[in-house]
């Protein structure tokens, strides 16, 4: 049971906790801030918390667990605000994409209040955001990766495990490098190729047109380019070591691909597709 | 009305094909064939044809509409084939995904029977494939683009799109080399990016690691790569062009986000991905 929980940042991931952990029943009042008046006021009257606070000092100073769950390039300035305010014994955790980021900054800005911070990131989201898009059931059979560091608190690190266990999800740790390649390989670079692909879309005079043709794999496709812009800026420039590796590599394979298409060369081809293909049906279970 | 219906390839496409005019009420018989014995046999007992045929001879001698659904490397020995044994005024049509090369074979095989022929291109599909994956809704609210040429019999063209709008599809007219540019944007290029991403994935070590930590946006992303590897190995073939040209161009643009990420410029990084969300958001209705 938390007694005072307090989320910073009452979007999507936030709010969606809050919502999960009031539904589980196993957290006493939930006080939320977001740097944005107007959004505060919603994820109140939307029942996603149950006080708004003003300030970050005023969201922390009572909690027992804090959620921090803004964008990757507010973390630093949210985690050195809420230093300064939380209780000596609070549980400080963080659902920031790219941790070896999140974990330097945390270093940095949290001096001896570090040993209280767990390291977490909820691997589900929808390509919507704000308060209003949060719902309970957000993490409900969804991995929820902590990756802890050698200073970690042992009772922390327990506390929160078994925080996002009452949300439905499972929880594994991992360590942060890791965490970071994997993150990149299943989330980051699928973006980057998704956004890059229907921007470039966007710049035809056909455009509407072509999407007018466009069937469902397309779609499919193309969801994750619905994605927020800002978020997804961060989340390139804080896990960049992954994300370039990650990068020039699918660039190796799209130009062996072009190859295999300039020289008709149909077994290359078919021998790529079918690897994927059956990677696709036999590892990954939809 | 179209008294007896002939469909060589009896899978999803071409078995939705027949399911749909059988439920629509418009077809008296339908009769299919398949190269492959247990697949002819399989579309029988599903009831997706009335009649199995054991040649492409035997399917097509009757036939007053034949559709031609196979993949685009047969296209050619498939059309040849009939063409010596359909009626004078059997009508041709076929779903091949590249318009530019079915119509260069067609001109070439099908003869003075070329007139009769109308190319013709669902749009719609399913990471499955087969006469077990076939269903009448297939096409219902999809588009059907057909791309007829100088010498297109009128009469012919206004029998298929009849035929295609009983499907609940919605029939297009287009010229070769603009539906060729379209579905190579829409459909063959994110193909080839999700197989390369997937293919990718598969020659890690840690692949069924890194699969378990995906989340719904890298499922929606990647269930293109679960499509038939042939088909894709052929379309990339038939339609190599157009996928050339588009893949150049993406390859320019995933080189800018990869020069961006690297020098740390997040406005490149957020003007494309909010140029991206926008056209998603704005110019694509789901």
């Amino acid at each position: 049971m938390i007694k005072r929980l307090a989320i910073i940042g009452v979007g999507l991931i936030g709010g969606s906790l809050s919502l999960a952990l009031k539904k589980a029943g196993v957290v006493s009042e939930v006080t939320g801030y977001s740097r944005t008046p107007s959004v505060r006021k919603e994820a109140l009257q939307l029942g996603v918390i149950d006080h708004a606070a003003a300030s970050i000092a005023d969201a922390v100073k009572d909690a027992d667990m804090i959620f921090v769950a803004v964008p990757m390039a507010a973390m630093e300035i949210v985690l050195a605000e809420l230093a300064e305010h939380v209780k000596a014994d609070a549980i400080i955790t963080d659902g920031g994409s790219a941790k070896g980021q999140v974990v330097d900054v945390a270093k940095k800005v949290l001096g001896d209040k570090f040993r209280q911070f767990v390291p977490g990131h909820p691997i589900a989201g929808t390509e919507k955001s704000g308060p209003s898009a949060a719902f309970a059931e957000l993490y409900q059979d969804h991995r929820v990766v902590l990756t802890p560091v050698a200073e970690t608190n042992v009772d922390a690190l327990a506390k929160v495990r078994s925080m996002w266990q009452n949300t439905g999800a499972e929880v594994f740790d991992m360590n942060v490098e890791h965490h970071d390649d994997v993150l990149a390989a299943t989330s980051h670079l699928p973006h980057i190729l998704a956004f890059n692909l229907v921007g470039m879309l966007a710049e035809r005079d056909d455009c509407d047109e072509v999407l007018r043709y466009a069937a469902g794999g397309f779609k499919d496709f193309s969801r994750i380019a619905s994605s927020d812009a800002v978020m997804w800026r961060d989340i390139c420039l804080t896990n960049k070591d992954a994300i370039l590796e990650l990068l020039k590599e699918y660039q190796n394979g799209l130009n062996q691909l072009q190859q295999a298409i300039e020289n008709q060369d149909g077994d290359t081809l078919k021998s790529v597709f079918e690897r994927a293909k059956k990677a696709r049906d036999t590892r990954f279970s939809e």
